[in-house]
């Protein structure tokens, strides 16, 4: 078996996004999410397969398919997502782990196409500006090669609008759901749980004042570079 | 015992609608569901016994009617929701599983009156279509086979609105709660939990945006068919 | 030790309501609730003691007073709240046992001085009639014999409103929680999770739609008749 | 190892505001929150260290440093917010336990800069008083030395409202989150777990009634004395 630490971490990374909440829950028995972590070559990228539960998944299990989607290794399909995932890669050179998820609070924001605004402290230590909504794709993107269609629109989006996806590593795709990002399995899945935890707030906010606006950018910059700057000082 | 394996399951998913917050957090000692299964033969029923809290029901406490309702084997009373899962039976006809709840959110729109529209991808995947509400009966209705005319105008609401209840294997019973359906009980049951979530999203969304209008129907197509359709591929 | 099965019912009774939800998801350090049963002979009643966190109670610590408040056996002092409980006991005559407790959303109810109205069959399954607020009292009743009057002005609410407590079994203290009560203490816990469960899914009915009426009278009658009436049938 | 049993006691108490879910649901990998606490000649502070995941937190990771925040022992970088613990301890003299966390509805409120008013008992059971706004800071206070002038702001914002720290132990951040205290490290968990359990009623009950206003101060005075003042005699 090949590349079987990267596997047996993809493994426990898809289990995780139960655990933590992210895919709703106790509802093990749907499959709305996935995590895939690149090799450090960049040449193979290992991805739950296609439609097997979370608790019943294996290292085994977990394909491995090349950069253009060429399958290496595994008996079985992988994720019906693995063409955004491979478009991020290809595009987001840092980028080493990705989750996709139907987290509750964040794919109604996205189901709303209402960006992720920075209303306070918590979005600033782990995001440098708001999480962008990549717009719902034209019909005949949906209808031909819809998913690496869905890939190439979210790395337009960052392209178009200079975002920095290691700064920002997280989107919303509209009507659908989150995508997030980073070095490390670990971090994906960090910035995955702050994602859905700022959604939570950031709903609860406007529900308090539907007028908020989003933090001074000082402060926003004080929280983000302590924490990730070149001087960062930053731990709780 | 006769139909000893449907009974277990159905035992097992009556108790499986606890664990996955149906009927509400923790309250297992309120009995505000039940789930039934038919046999191969559609002529059986296997259905929650009236009253018996989840944690103590055992495989002998499940109760088996026709499908006219006359009682076959177990020493119980059926639910008194017994004549709503045979109407659906005697006319959904690949319909082997049924799960009522009184599901929070679910709950809500039934109360509130209104249909679980589709706002998202998450919908799309499992339901091709907004959820119907059933409207409340009139009082004789109520007055008088109360259970058998509610199963009555479950199916009146889908013939009437030409609605495939294998597409949409799921409604709203105004001021009541839900009713899923699937082919096998774990996919009844998922259904249901798929319901629940949708509309906890669709809530939190509307909170966002009370304007907000169901999604495309070439991306509803898209999802519901790759998943579905003769030619699915889907997969998480 | 006198009243043995019962003080430890109480206690059993009263650690109930942390895993029921009903002071808060996880909050055993907050002593937010308490619940007291009565003996057969309505002269006794045992009820949780004055601040000792639920994990410790044990039998022992439950307080035993008679109806008139007058300590009868435990080295503890009793619920500040046990004026409240007497003042039941004395008037509502079949309530055998009581549980207080300021859950989220019927105490959130309490404090915006909205009764909770039957918008579902959920609430016509447990309450035959709306859940009426009792009114905040007045400086000099608060100053001087709070608890008690207190309790007065439950008694007082459902005599002036023609309630039937049995029918009711629940009410809300303006700007403070719910008080739940039964013939039994397994009745008055299930009475009071039914509460809580009513007063979320009427918060998100009432999100959904602000304007939502009460269920007809002939729906309201079925659902709480077929389960407590003469002729009941019920049992899901 | 000094202060051997202070650091056992913070770093358990770290450890609890993630079960008490002050620092978000499942997020044990996100660090949004810190517990201090001060010995008894107030020299010296136990602090969470800097960046190290609750689980794994062990006595000898608790850092202790002086009044001044000069290091004493332990291998590791105090809490970024060390500053914020010190200058409350330097100025509220009966303040010997400190907890920040980052709190879905109390840092919501704290995001929307609206204080959180005294709407119900559940409030005036552990609050003398509405929980104040600490405004966010101007840029030039957030470029140098941030966390100790966040600590000054504190300090400040209770002594011109001329707010007693110990009748109301405990503030909110503007955009930011909460702090709470007490005269030991359980009070001060207390505090924080009831301080967010009043802001999730708040929101609901606002969501009921947004013109709610706070109840009459003889009911305030009645349950905060009865629990706390000199001839406290409360006790659920």
């Amino acid at each position: 078996m090949i590349l079987k630490e990267l596997r047996f971490d993809v493994m426990r990374a898809n289990k995780e996004i139960v655990r933590l909440g992210l895919v709703g829950r106790e509802e093990a028995s749907l499959t709305l999410g996935n995590v895939s972590g690149i090799d450090k070559s960049r040449s193979c990228v290992a991805i739950k397969p296609s439609g097997v539960p979370y608790p019943s998944l294996t290292p085994q299990d977990v394909v491995v398919v090349n950069i253009q989607g060429y399958p290496l290794e595994g008996a079985r399909k992988p994720s019906v997502d693995t063409p955004i995932h491979l478009e991020i890669y290809r595009n987001f050179k840092d980028v080493c782990a990705i989750v996709h998820a139907h987290a509750n609070y964040s794919s109604s924001f996205a189901q709303a196409g209402v960006p992720i605004d920075c209303l306070g402290t918590t979005h600033a230590d782990y995001f440098y500006g708001p999480i962008p909504v990549v717009p719902v794709l034209k019909k005949e993107l949906v209808e031909k090669d819809y998913e690496a269609n869905l890939g190439k629109a979210i790395v337009e989006t960052f392209k178009k609008n200079n975002i920095n996806p290691l700064e920002v590593p997280a989107c919303l795709l509209q009507h659908h759901g989150l995508f997030a990002w980073g070095r490390t399995l670990s971090e994906a899945l960090r910035n995955a749980v702050a994602l859905e935890k700022v959604a939570e707030m950031n709903f609860i906010t406007l529900g308090l004042n539907s007028k908020i606006k989003p933090i001074p950018s000082y402060l926003h910059d004080k929280h983000y570079l302590r924490k990730h700057g070149g001087k960062a000082y930053y731990g709780q």
